[in-house]
């Protein structure tokens, strides 16, 4: 009766759509009936009873009978499998894996066998490998007269397979393999089997009914990034696969969980000591989080969507929850083992999670979790370690993970660990066998540093206006903004100056041998001011004018729409002296550097061209000043003069612009916004609604859209090339580092892809999977 | 030495650059010396004199003695006219007239006679027909004893040349043809000869050395608007071109003075009995123009771009003052004839214009106007009459100009005066020879009206968020953004339901047989909700919300580039019951006004679409309200659905969009503003500056940029027919008015431009053009 029980509340929820609470709410009142505590305890009475009580909530809900004919019921079963293809959870989960729609699902049918007729019987699932880790050991969860549900639901808390997993963990359950001897071996064979035949880690499911083992389901197993680098390369070293092989199996979205950040030890140490240890849950998905308490994924994308960094709180998770969950920094359950929903989910995502932290009291009513003689509410902060499964209260300041730390380092020794070894190997193996260059976005001489350490063979985007906001520079930068006259704003750029040769010098040094391509000054001036009137009364006081005069320049400065406004080379053709600065700037760096034996290679970039008029204007400039430093002080420098594609026109004129340009750089951010007509800043109202409903398959500016903004970067290579043959072809925008994206890079023939400095080894991989993937075409 | 003195003046100033004011100086000082009024009553000692004082000026400006060689003042003349090319007076005229710069200029050089060697000596300029109203009567102006630069710059009044001139004009100047008869005939056989040779109106200019004629140049003339119309129709009559030729003898936007407002009769009355009349000038460019009076070209271009309507008021205008020209609705001047600077330049360009009006006072530098009693101050009003040369003071209410009521009423009866005949003729022949379709932007049904009496062939624009505006619909439209939910939004739009099919059942009357296309609600929200804390605070009280909630509201709703933000399409996408309002209007008025026996043709466009999924969902919706309405009326009525195309991404993907769409329609003007990234509203910054500086070779707002925006019309025409043959191409934009943008149309093979009502007869007349030019090709 209990396996009827269940199949009627599952057929009810699953194929007729009745609601699950129902159902649940007769079997908690029973239970509180009999005074007991666990299913299981219930007899064959209070089964059955249950049985006629279940049929008439079914009856109730849907006006019909529970269908008793088992052809029907398996009919009713396959169309909602079917059905579930459109389900929001599915088209969620698709979105979030990039899985077309048209697809559509199948359905396997197969004869049912139960692991809950008694202790002989049983039922588990298991990894053919450490899911976490990668490690090569047979991982996997079990329990005795239960069904498969048991297991993942995190209702009972599993017990370990074997007695090396048993013992790794401490834990006093019992073993598979001391329970069930034969079976587990007759498991293990089988495991290996299917690994070896898949050549890939499995994630099995099977049940033993009655002492005989059935295997359910095998496939192939999701995993950490970390397991995914560790197995991809232990396979490699086994003969099971070759390199680039190794390369398919790792997802480039994966490896920024090797690079993510960690909690400081000693502020985690000291934090622990002074009481805000809270508990230990299960190291479910590797990483660092922090962030605001959220106890749905609903709350969750809310808070997220403020800005806020969140971490989702839930007794268990399930797959509605995949919203929130994308939303999260990091996931914490109470409930739930290493393979729960949650566990899985997380680690696919490369999120942080600490799963079946039983200590928690969540509290979804009050919205509070109580902890330790400790309670949190809704928006409390929390830190989670994914690594270690620690859970502390507040907030706690992280630290670059271990391969980051030795990739900073310079050099992988032997003492380091066997990751930060595998993880090199890889990225070797990657650099390889791809044809893209992979360089950086970076603006500091420390940033320039890191990427250079992740494999970074180049600066592709150096914003200089980042370098006017720091310090007392701002001043200089106002001042040359609300200079009347040209003299004026000369004396401020004879302030800058310095210092944005210093600026240079220091990424010169740090990128010795190695392109660097300078963006000139790109926002409209009004960013450099202040807009409330108490800031613009403070800036009116220091620099000695009077308020209404300063007010009067920041609304003069005003623009309806500065992303289409008074900005980019914009600003150089207006006011040239900006640009000639910065070429001062740009090449008395270099020339320094050069006498000082560090190689430079400076590569400028006029940014927001439209028209070839404009990059000739700037480019004039830059010539007439460059050669004249050059030559002045006699240093042998080479340099480059080329220009953003980063609107429709200068796309659609690439074989116009080409003639004064030396190199392209797509800056794929702003063309998107232009091509489609969508800022980024105001497209929070709609974008969400148009992903959530498939009218774009993906975020654009997560992911290059091939059709539009594609199709425009083909036009401006393919014309650019036209015109010089040799052009240097590069994408600034974010979608550097994305590898859907950087795969279309490859495929339309870029030089090189450039992307934020941790995503560095995530553009290196994904150019080697592009170039592999077309060969294989 | 009277010619001496002019040559060293004019050479000093236009080849050796001597700031002319230091000659004029030295002759006003002997002129004042010696106690008179003229150049002419000074002596030949006065003259030499003065020779010697102009060669000391010469020699302290440019440190050399003034070139005595004859071949060595020719050679720095002929360099003077090429160096003209690049002034910016010749930069200004390239830019208003479309010459390219490349082109370049050439040096004409010619013995020399003089005009100025006694009584028996005359030179004059004049002009085969009327200029001004294209009469076939000689009309031109002469001066004894004189050279050519006193008739045209309007220093000395000049004669008229003929008795029936100097009649009509009720003259006491004495005519060429009373003073010379015999020089006068020859004049004549010459004049009309040269017509017959040309066929074509011609500018010439003349001298009479000693009782002999000359002719220094003949030219085709400039006209005003109605002279081209009615040269070309009666030069056609008498045989001397064909309808096509006289079809390309009008530039396209002539006809704009043609139908250019005039003063209302009785308000014009009144003022003038009021005392309000000023002086009467030279009807110099006919139309009516009202202004704030500016004294200068740099006042009236400053005045003009703050919004304001501005009058150039000038004691004569120079080829510095064309800037200023352009800016200003109207050209008054206190010296000069038909023929000054201000007069030919004015009628060039279409404007207003009064010249050589002597009794006007000017004061530059107080920057007051003297006459008739009063004193006028810079920024006072003024009014003048073009058409009549008439001068008011204040503003006056305008009317439309002759043709225009003409056309409004209906039908051209034989009682209308000649100009309406012609015009008339000159429409039937542009709409005979011309193959696209030409039809009007207009959200009214008396705009329709007009428009559609102008020769419209249908509506390619009718706004709906205009109408949202209008009167108590704004309360509704401000429930409907302020609704709280679905249901609260269905109930504001229930309201403005019944108030929008009234607009459309109007509009279609106005348009019975011929094709509307209407736009569903394109602007962001915010624009329909106040903005300044007061009235919010306003309309807070009227719908009865607290103050911090709506300001809440209206901050929610602001955008950072409101142009790329939450508007066009994505309103209808997020908010379906709006579009589903729209299309009850629409069709409901459609099914109503076709039982009265209306033929109504509703074409419902979906606007900034960027993919084909948005425009498919809004389709969706318009197809099953449509339908559903359509079969409970059982009305037969039959209607498109399509799209603008206004986004890069929508015409690199037309080929998909076309799968939805059964039209395009080019939105220019936002296609523009994202294929170059600009926003119009910001563009006031730095556009001027890169038309001035050639960056940009036209306003690409005005002129549709063939290489950029065009290549993507292009892309998706091809894209688009690819799928769907057949499908309806048009414009919308504002360049369906301008005659390049219309020629563009033709060659890419759209099937009508739309442009604003009283552009319409210039896009027909344009659309002939390309048609005939194309065929000449």
């Amino acid at each position: 009766y209990d396996s009827y029980r269940r199949f009627i509340q599952m057929y009810g929820d699953v194929v007729l759509d009745v609601e699950k609470d129902k159902f649940e709410h007769l079997l908690d009142q029973k239970k509180q009936e009999k005074g007991v505590e666990k299913d299981t305890d219930l007899t064959g009475d209070d089964l059955k009873d249950l049985v006629g009580k279940f049929k008439a909530v079914v009856k109730e809900a849907t006006g019909a009978d529970f269908p008793e004919d088992p052809k029907e019921q398996l009919w009713g079963a396959v169309g909602a499998v079917f059905k579930s293809w459109m389900n929001d959870r599915a088209i969620t989960y698709r979105k979030l894996n990039k899985i077309p729609a048209e697809w559509g699902t199948a359905v396997n049918v197969q004869a049912m066998v139960f692991g809950n007729m008694g202790d002989s019987s049983a039922t588990g699932v298991a990894f053919t490998r450490d899911p976490s880790t990668g490690e090569k050991r047979f991982f996997g969860e079990y329990l005795v007269n239960a069904q498969g549900e048991d297991v993942v639901a995190g209702i009972r808390t599993p017990h370990p397979i074997s007695n090396e997993q048993k013992e790794r963990a401490g834990s006093d359950l019992e073993s598979m393999e001391q329970i069930m001897p034969e079976v587990y071996n007759q498991l293990v064979e089988i495991y290996q089997k299917l690994e070896n035949h898949y050549r890939d880690m499995q994630d099995i499911e099977f049940t033993v009914q009655e002492g005989k083992l059935y295997m359910l389901q095998t496939r192939t197993g999701k995993r950490t990034g970390f397991a995914a680098v560790r197995i991809a390369a232990e396979m490699e070293e086994e003969g099971l696969i070759d390199e680039k092989e190794a390369l398919n199996r790792i997802e480039p979205e994966q490896l920024l969980q090797l690079l993510a950040d960690l909690f400081e030890t000693e502020e985690k140490k000291k934090a622990i000591e002074s009481g805000r240890f809270l508990a230990r849950g299960l190291n479910a998905g590797p990483g660092a989080a922090a962030g605001k308490i959220a106890f749905s994924a609903e709350k969750a994308e809310t808070m997220a969507n403020a800005g806020e960094k969140v971490v989702l709180v839930r007794i268990e998770t399930s797959p509605e929850d995949i919203a929130g969950m994308v939303a999260a920094e990091g996931i914490l359950t109470a409930r739930g083992g290493m393979t729960s929903h949650a566990a899985v989910v997380a680690r696919g995502m490369g999120k942080p999670c600490v799963a079946g932290c039983g200590d928690l009291k969540i509290n979804y009513k009050e919205k509070t979790l109580a902890v330790n003689g400790k309670v949190l509410k809704e928006g409390d902060l929390i830190s989670i370690d994914g690594t270690t499964g620690e859970v502390i209260e507040g907030d706690l300041p992280t630290v670059p993970s271990e391969i980051n730390q030795v990739l900073v380092s310079g050099t992988i020794k032997k003492e380091d660990s066997r990751i930060c070894q595998i993880f090199s190997e890889i990225m070797e193996w990657a650099n390889k066998y791809k044809k893209l260059s992979v360089r950086t976005n970076s603006d500091t001489p420390e940033d320039s540093a890191i990427a250079r350490s992740f494999g970074a063979e180049g600066i592709g985007l150096c914003r200089t206006e980042h370098m006017f906001f720091e310090g007392e520079r701002i001043d200089a930068v106002r001042e040359m903004i609300l200079a009347k006259d040209l003299s004026g704003r000369q004396k401020a750029l004879d302030k800058i100056l310095p210092m944005q040769r210093d600026d240079f010098k220091g990424i010169f040094k740090a990128m010795d041998g190695l392109p660097v391509t300078i963006r000139f000054l790109d926002p409209p001036l009004h960013e450099f001011l202040p807009h409330t009137a108490e800031d613009i009364k403070d800036l009116a006081r220091k620099i000695g004018v009077s308020f209404d005069e300063l007010q009067e320049k920041v609304d003069s400065l005003h623009e309806s729409n500065p992303m289409l406004g008074h900005r980019g080379c914009r600003l150089g053709i207006v006011y040239p002296e900006i640009s000639e600065m910065q070429t001062r700037a740009v090449i008395e760096a270099a020339c320094e550097m050069t006498r000082e034996g560090v190689e430079v290679l400076p590569e400028i970039m006029i940014p927001l061209v439209g028209h070839v008029n404009e990059l000739k204007l700037q480019k004039e400039i830059v010539v007439k000043v460059a050669d004249r430093i050059i030559a002045e002080q006699k240093v042998n420098l080479k340099y480059l003069v080329g220009t953003m594609i980063e609107l429709p026109r200068a796309a659609l004129t690439a074989d116009k612009i080409a003639q004064e340009a030396q190199f392209f750089s797509f800056g794929t951010n702003d063309l998107t916004q232009t091509t489609f007509g969508l800022s980024r800043d105001d497209a929070g109202k709609f974008l969400p609604y148009y992903i959530e409903n498939k009218i774009l398959e993906a975020d654009p500016f997560q992911t290059l859209d091939r059709s539009g903004v594609g199709e425009l970067v083909k036009i401006a290579v393919e014309k650019g090339k036209c015109t010089r043959p040799d052009i240097k072809l590069g994408i600034c925008g974010e979608h550097g580092g994305d590898a859907a994206s950087v795969e279309f890079c490859h495929i339309v023939g870029l030089n090189y892809v450039s992307c934020s400095p941790r995503r560095v080894p995530i553009a290196i991989l994904a150019a080697a999977r592009a170039n592999l993937a077309g060969k294989l075409n």
